[in-house]
């Protein structure tokens, strides 16, 4: 069971229109999508010292209501997609008070250290298995 | 004749990857934009001056290629879209070398102080008048 | 007793050595401080209801070993000088190995919303009282 | 002679006290020290590649006033002192209309891949000359 992530709202995060600036909710997705592959078993650093990348091809983010210092934001992530080789993340930030505050999805590829792209299920089967076990959308 | 804006890849942008993180392709977005107003006479500050904000609703960022420390990178910014209260402003970034590195989508809404909803056609017709003249996609 | 405040090292925080960007460090000392005050019971968000502001007027950041990603960063806080006026807070952070990474200090002003500097013995005593003893330096 | 730098207040620089959050200065020391860098003909991606890197050892940042957006800001930068181990460089920030923002330091050493410090006099002679030569405080 997958727990959410909470990330605490810094002052240095806000912008002059008194709430957090937009740019931030990337690296909020980054953050809970660390501690997602912390929790599933296939932590960042341990993907890294294998050699395995896995760059952000890209980022869609909807948002929903604005969000102030000082805040407790809630992150639940989760796979949406994963066939092999595209890996698509879905993330959906609710405010302190429970109400939906952003909604966002990452794509990323996965390469080796010289920037090819991998076929995961050739590749490294094992991940393979746990990340296609744990997508919403079956194949 | 709008000119591409130029942003000057920082050192504190790269990450442990050795290129750019992706969140600052999003503040590169932002400072297109600020870019794009000043040049067809509605700056920021002038908008907010006149109590006008236009907050952020959705940003989307296809990355293509990497980019690095240091590289001049180009932006060409553009009204995609305006019908009165969606905004939809365009990105395309180039590298030093000319290919492509991200193309990129920002929709905007327009809010008074309090947060209202503006029509723009009829809250401030002259700004209207610009922006629906400037868009790509016509009505 | 106040407690050490913890920072996870995030990824984006990383620079193209690889290790932490010097500039993070400054952030994390208000995150630091932040926490600070919430422990000792004036909150940033209670001063600021009051119309209470401390800009930063000075920052001081010894670097002492690098820290990476992913690595948990513990900051012990202090008053380190108070007589009214300035506020002189230092900070020690160590590495999840327990050696010393940074040594800092942060000075500030207390101001109204309008900027005027204020004697904190006179506009707010109760605040004096406490930041004054918990100062390290006594007057 | 060398030309003073220019940094363009971003938005996304801006906190909920309606001024530059004062991390950001940091990074334009950065931004100041790699166009020095280019001036003087060391450029940093040049140091790079012949193995040698400058990490920061500490920062020293006064803040005299505050900046906001938009403004351009103009930074001059020299070597304060520099006798072959530690290299420290002075900044200064003024305002668009010339009045004093920033004073500033920062020291770095030099080192190689491995992390061992330098002795730039014995190591690389040309880069301790025209780095000695540039020093305002001469030895």
């Amino acid at each position: 069971m997958i727990q959410p992530y909470h990330h605490k709202v810094q002052y240095y995060e806000t912008d002059k229109m008194g709430i957090v600036h937009h740019s931030n909710y990337i690296r909020w997705m980054e953050e809970a999508r660390v501690d997602f592959l912390r929790q599933i078993g296939w932590d960042f650093d341990k993907l890294e010292a294998m050699g395995l990348l896995s760059p952000v091809v890209h980022v869609d983010c909807r948002y929903r209501a604005s969000t102030v210092f000082p805040e407790d934001v809630t992150i639940e992530t989760w796979i949406e997609q994963f066939h092999g080789v595209r890996l698509i993340i879905g993330y959906e930030m609710r405010k302190s008070d429970g109400s939906l505050a952003c909604q966002a999805r990452s794509e990323h590829c996965f390469t080796d250290r010289e920037g090819n792209i991998l076929r995961m299920q050739s590749a490294y089967p094992d991940i393979y298995r746990d990340f296609a076990a744990l997508s919403r959308e079956k194949a």
